[in-house]
């Protein structure tokens, strides 16, 4: 299913002023029964695309905030964490560089902006199955959708499960699923079909990232995910960091490989970090290391398989 | 300032039924300009103490529900990560095996669970301003509370900057400082007196920790603290971990000695650590050398003095 990037379903809406200061307006994210609030200066947009609703909003605390169906996607503020963690961690983990990376979901672009640091990379493909996401991203979120133009990037706007299941045998050094959540558009993501599919595209020594949820607002579905990765894959870890704007805020990475002694560790060179990733404001070396040092609950409901 | 822990200023409320379950109630701490918000089964205990207001809710993600001046103090689900990580961090730095700790604040009472896990204390003293923190953490938190009563704790319901000052020097192996935020009740505790006073009363080898806020939510505060301690320590570093229902989540705790060699690492024992906190949620081994791998922007707040 190949789509266009233009249309909105439904007309956006555009509002050029700002709200009115004495209007004490909140954007709130429930999920299971807790959630987080964001004090609003501005609505900046809001409209539906074929398989969601996406709104942007301007807060005072975390910058300015995306959200699909309700859910936050991102905010400037904090967004740096979960988009160097699901980039440098498999980038740095490979035994040679990487030259071919697919980035499914991530239609903010946050996620390439971090893969394009690494001089390597030759191609990064882009698979968003929500063209709205990819165009506001770029309109609304310079300093995050700022490399979704770079000619290293290849868009693919259609679903990423389709995409998978058609890709040629060994395609890719490093596979990113940064998917929204397993209910909605990204349901697919967590299948054993999609993770069949994309430990087939992936590079003998290549390493599939994917986001595993919040161990705290939903260890079930941690655990369910974990269960089907361990199903495909030979080797899976997870690794861990916090992520203040997303449900539970400690947040999950799984880290898989084709068994063919590729770990988080064996390849790691920390004297290449500071070259490539130095200007990160979270990833360096140590936490590199640090972040599959899993607390002993988020092992229960890991159990990696290594 | 010795006082009783019975009475408070007003009367307290005691719900005795679950409120009407069509009734969409939340509690929601706002932090600047953000804020967690908890969906509430029941209003258990609310009354004003001396110093504060105390608040007990029974909430449905995430268990009972301590607020201190509307202020989330501490939550049956994820209380762990915090009492395990203000404690067991520096108990197994310590070179030799402590006997005995002072906890400044720290009146729910789980940090004095966690120190009394390790079998060498012989005495923790628990000083807190607020006798009815105490009393009703006893009442309402049987898990968090359980401990006040063994006889190897000795309580000093008073202020800690006061108590502080009239310590005999070298009387303390662990001084962790569990304090409330730098505004209100807390606030003496931020001061270079008082932590003066406590780098007199720690022993040679000693360790004090201190809570010292939020890296994302309130990161001018933190630099602020770590500015403080440093003045006062020849040794100062900090590690982090999530804390979910914190502003901002990412929290910190500083690791202070008195520069006489002992750091995180230098008498760390791994093969002790399962016997003593082989219960832990959170804490262990890995963990001990993950939570002081700083990413980069917490680096350049805390900037350790090592």
């Amino acid at each position: 299913m190949m789509m266009t990037t233009t249309a909105s379903v439904l007309t956006a809406t555009e509002t050029q002023t700002t709200q009115s200061p004495t209007m004490d307006l909140w954007v709130t994210e429930r999920f299971n029964n807790a959630g987080f609030t964001f004090k609003v200066n501005r609505v900046v947009h809001s409209s539906r695309s074929e398989f969601q609703s996406l709104d942007i909003v301007d807060t005072e605390a975390y910058g300015r905030l995306m959200l699909l169906d309700g859910c936050v996607m991102t905010t400037e503020k904090d967004e740096f964490i979960y988009h160097e963690m699901i980039s440098h961690v498999p980038m740095f983990a490979l035994p040679t560089p990487a030259k071919r990376v697919l980035v499914i979901g991530g239609g903010d672009g946050g996620t390439i902006r971090e893969v394009l640091k690494h001089p390597s990379v030759e191609e990064v493909v882009l698979c968003e199955i929500d063209g709205d996401v990819i165009k506001y991203s770029q309109q609304y979120f310079p300093t995050i959708g700022c490399e979704i133009d770079n000619p290293k990037v290849t868009l693919e706007v259609r679903d990423g499960v389709a995409y998978m299941a058609n890709l040629a045998p060994e395609s890719f050094d490093v596979i990113m699923v940064d998917s929204t959540d397993p209910i909605g558009p990204g349901e697919g993501l967590f299948t054993q079909r999609f993770y069949t599919d994309a430990m087939n595209a992936l590079k003998p020594e290549g390493v599939l990232v994917a986001q595993t949820e919040s161990l705290m607002a939903l260890p079930e579905g941690v655990k369910k995910i974990y269960g089907v990765l361990k199903d495909v894959f030979p080797y899976v870890t997870g690794y861990c960091a916090t992520v203040p704007t997303y449900p539970g805020a400690l947040w999950s990475w799984s880290f898989c490989t084709k068994g063919t002694g590729v770990t988080p560790f064996s390849h790691f060179d920390a004297s290449q970090v500071e070259a490539i990733a130095g200007d990160c404001q979270y990833y360096n070396a140590g936490v590199h290391h640090a972040v599959f040092a899993l607390p002993n609950f988020a092992k229960k409901l890991i159990q990696p398989k290594v």
